[in-house]
């Protein structure tokens, strides 16, 4: 039996129009000889009735309610996806079961914004021995004392990808409003293409990047069983192959930034106890540079006016460099390739673009650059990384 | 422990408002120290998103969609209000739960447009170990099979009066957005009022006679019990009892009337050939009355063509009498009083209203007359039994 998971979002499943489009993926699959596990979103966004938010806005003060009237809540936008979407295919004539995620052996580690910690794949089993699609709700479980829980936001996808590690599906598609994992934002930069390929890593990187692309946790539960993922468009001619293999070709697979940062220059050379008060403050810093005398770091612009009170209270001596832009260069070829740092530094400088700070791991470039020159930087580097397939300057 | 159930119907559930009104009567019970099971239905009616109807007409063809996935998709309405009601709950310092029909134990014969077959009240008194108020969704129970189902029309009246049944609850309070069961239909009668208590036969009749008050199926439970039911407005200002006493008074409580009705004469000494034909035909008849070479009945006028068909066909002579109304007088009282039949001829002659049939059971006169009289006929049979309280003639 080959199996394959396919995972409808909401806005994919909002009008009659789209639920068709998604019914004839599931058809082709089947009339490929798959059996398919179809995993559905609520319906819609923010403002469509039956969307998670507009549920929860049913409530005045969540807080004051138990967690699992709220996943009892919640769990309903699923439901009826599911069932809506199973009429649709019944309509086509094709035979599909029901099941959610409680009853599907979805289990969690609590009741809201849970994570998933095992999946049993027997009762969707059982449930192929009469039928030719699955469909399950997406972004629900079973807490560990049996009730209804909610997984936190990308839970569908975590959903899709747990199911398809743990029933050894031959692919996990993620159908979207999305063409797929760009090269760049295209909001910014000219010429992205879509990226064909790229590996587990890859994506993880670009997902921590801030790209709302797949949540990183849905990722490691396709990569655990090495599940080919796929994500793209509802009519399946565009998008993204996300497996064990990296795409042939250059060095970059993607160009993403994070704006409205602030980078911190703390003068201590007590930097334990700088980190120790930035912790308590529950402050999340990134690119962190420790040097003898001076610590640097990034946060997000919401947190600097407490970071200043914390700093000043201390006694720290700094300097806060506001609107700068952290860029990222993703890609696994990059590891250890010699020459990558001297053409960034190169092509930057050349164009009297500002670099205040820079990080590499084994598969990520970053770039802390003002955020007016921001996209001017992502352009060049898009250009000269991935347009043109250059891998040092001397083939610019 | 006592025990009392509050039904809260889809209109009373709409607005936060009104939600607010529905918890207020829940709050007023537990302060009297009352354990409350709190049955909701789906908020709203249709168009509502959430209401019954408006989830079924997600579904282009409901009749090709497995019953199951249908009764699933259904349930949700009960459980986003049943979540929703909880946090008003919760907000104004109750404890409360929430349970479904079906893991609150309420067994029933199928899937969809099910009855209840047996209750388990294990589940909810668990519940209360540890809640003032348990919510309870309505219209929802379990199947032979152990899957989601869901309750024919008036569902939720029935979960209320088998749960309160199976609980030996108090009593069982239905909030609806009527002010209770009235004397008579006020838009044909002036001074119509509410009764104020009436008995569990006469309720059923007047349910059976086409009022819309409480299903048949909802008062059976509570008499089963003896639970005493009242049913009445949100505000618990007015509303009636029913019990297994009926009111003093008057012989009549009530005057109900169906309109929109062809009497049939046929005139057939083969009597059983005539009803062995309108059998077949799925046409449901009423006011049967058989003579030795006579039958009379009536049927909707949904149906007289096709049973015009019917009796050509076979051959039968027969007569139509369109447009008329079938008036009921209800009241437990009537039975065995002497000079009733009389006074109700007397009063419509002398006002010239014909009477083209008249049947009776120990609490229900049915007249039947021409639809163009029926308001007056009404209006004339209300101020004689109810308003002016007299039982025949001589003292009008």
């Amino acid at each position: 039996m080959t199996i394959i998971v396919q995972k409808f979002g909401g806005t994919s499943l909002t009008t009659a129009e789209k639920r068709n489009l998604a019914a004839i993926q599931v058809e082709k699959a089947v009339k490929s000889g798959k059996k398919v596990v179809a995993v559905v979103s609520a319906m819609g966004r923010h403002g469509d009735p039956y969307a998670t938010d507009s549920l929860l806005s049913l409530i005045d003060s969540p807080d004051s309610m138990p967690d699992q009237h709220q996943a009892l809540l919640l769990s309903c936008g699923e439901t009826i996806s599911a069932a809506v979407f199973s009429s649709v295919l019944h309509e086509i004539g094709l035979k599909a079961s029901v099941i959610t995620g409680r009853e599907a052996g979805i289990h969690t580690d609590r009741v809201l914004n849970a994570s998933i910690t095992k999946v049993n794949p027997e009762p969707i089993l059982k449930e192929f021995a009469s039928s030719q699609v699955v469909v399950l709700t997406g972004f629900q479980g079973m807490s560990p004392f049996g009730e209804v829980s909610t997984l936190g936001r990308g839970g569908s996808d975590a959903t899709a990808c747990a199911i398809a590690a743990a029933l050894d599906a031959e692919a996990c598609q993620l159908f979207t409003d999305v063409e797929g994992i760009m090269s760049g934002d295209p909001s910014v930069i000219y010429n992205t293409s879509i990226v064909d390929r790229i590996s587990y890593d890859e994506a993880c990187h670009i997902a921590y990047q801030g790209a709302k692309v797949i949540h990183p946790k849905a990722i490691e539960w396709a990569r655990s069983n090495k599940v080919p993922l796929w994500t793209g468009a509802l009519d399946g001619e565009s998008g993204t192959w996300i497996t064990e293999r990296h795409q042939n070709g250059g060095p970059i697979q993607s160009v993403t930034a994070v704006n409205h940062l602030v980078q911190v220059i703390v003068n201590s050379q007590d930097c334990d106890r700088v980190f120790t008060r930035v912790a308590q403050a529950e402050i999340s810093i990134d690119l962190i540079s420790i040097q003898p005398n001076e610590v640097k770091f990034t946060v997000d612009k919401a947190d600097a006016f407490k970071l200043k009170e914390i700093l000043l209270r201390a006694g720290f001596p700094y300097t806060f460099k506001e609107n700068v832009s952290k860029i990222a260069l993703i890609g696994e070829r990059m590891a250890g390739k010699p020459g990558i740092t001297s053409s960034i530094v190169s092509l930057l400088t050349k164009h009297d673009i500002k670099i205040w700070q820079t990080a590499d791991s084994h598969m990520t470039f970053w770039i802390l650059t003002d955020q007016h020159s921001s996209a001017a930087a992502q352009q060049l580097l898009h250009y000269f990384f991935i347009e043109s397939g250059a891998e040092d300057l001397s083939n610019a």
